[in-house]
């Protein structure tokens, strides 16, 4: 059956940017060392067209996690800032004329638009809410799961409705102070779940969580 | 070389109590949950007196915990609540007449008093500072390790300070939504750490923390 997963680099103290998010730095100041630990992965850079990289139990992990997704859901934001209308001539997003993603991509967004198509991706967008989404980003992924991108706040919608069946936190040994909670005040609160894998390195814990209904 | 260490359940979302914590509720609303897995064990049950519990292996992290202490040092709150004078009838704190330490205890507060003796425990209140504390618990602890036992404040001060060694947390798998966090904002930012050991179980996911200088 397919599932509805979240994987995220969340900080040890709970942030998954660092303070002052914004089109100049997506991930807030010094946000970029929550990814350090993937970015340097074989898995990371192959999905990206370059070669070489790490191999480790890191690179399973994202191997694993990019191999499960059979199509992908993220917010306006992460597909590309903001939320007001797309204009005469939309922009593309922050994901350049190859996207890493090569699967359909449901965006939810309050403003219509039609599909855009880049090489090996497609961004649909899906402006009636979040289970529509979901039934589209399912109907879309055969028989392999479809990935919950971001950002928090669209986890938290999600996690909320109790439409996530697991997530795991890869979380890096990093104190970042401020930025952006995955877990906002309130957001989830009283929501079961059970660890059902560990895996750890120097770089990052890996903590697999299953949402119990 | 005798090392401050600091060991705290935190909840998946960053707290170590739930909402509204107060002296009727410590640990606020649903606070409890964050310390079930440990209360079932049977190295907890000793340490209180009682028989029987589990062995697993949460309850060897524990023991391990346990007996590292030679001394400790919490905050006033969580000694007895709030930072008011002592007054003429000073009374003796949360923990009962035969408090679980079993090692000298300081106590940081604004307000002198002697030192309180019980069966097993000696409460010793220190006013000037968390250095002089760090000192004297130092030099309590023999070749054992000073451990800092909260509250989330008294942490922050010393993990801001550059004095804590290591810090294990206790992941619990409990969204509680609200409470007082671990991690509030700007704590420890900047600080380096190195996970530096993970043990799992169903109920927790214990990760334990070096900080790097």
């Amino acid at each position: 059956m397919t599932r509805l997963s979240f994987n995220i680099s969340m900080s040890l103290d709970g942030f998954i940017t660092g303070p002052d998010p914004g089109p100049e730095q997506p991930l807030g100041a010094g946000g970029d060392q929550l990814h350090e630990w993937g970015v340097k992965l074989a898995s990371w850079r192959e999905a990206h067209g370059l070669e070489g990289g790490e191999v480790s139990a890191d690179s399973e992990v994202l191997e694993e996690t990019m191999s499960a997704a059979g199509s992908t859901i993220m917010g306006r934001s992460m597909f590309g800032g903001g939320d007001g209308p797309w204009g005469d001539d939309p922009w593309q997003g922050w994901w350049g004329e190859e996207p890493p993603f090569g699967v359909p991509v449901f965006v939810l967004t309050h403003h219509p638009r039609e599909p855009l198509v880049l090489k090996g991706t497609t961004f649909t967008f899906v402006t009636d809410g979040i289970e529509s989404a979901l039934d589209q980003a399912k109907a879309a992924a055969g028989d392999r799961d479809v990935a919950l991108a971001g950002g928090a706040d669209v986890f938290q919608q999600y996690l909320g409705a109790g439409l996530v069946d697991e997530f795991q936190l890869h979380v890096v040994p990093l104190l970042l102070g401020d930025g952006v909670r995955l877990f906002d005040d309130g957001a989830g609160a009283g929501v079961q779940v059970e660890p059902d894998r560990v895996i750890e390195s120097p770089a990052v814990t890996h903590i697999r969580y299953r949402v119990v209904r």
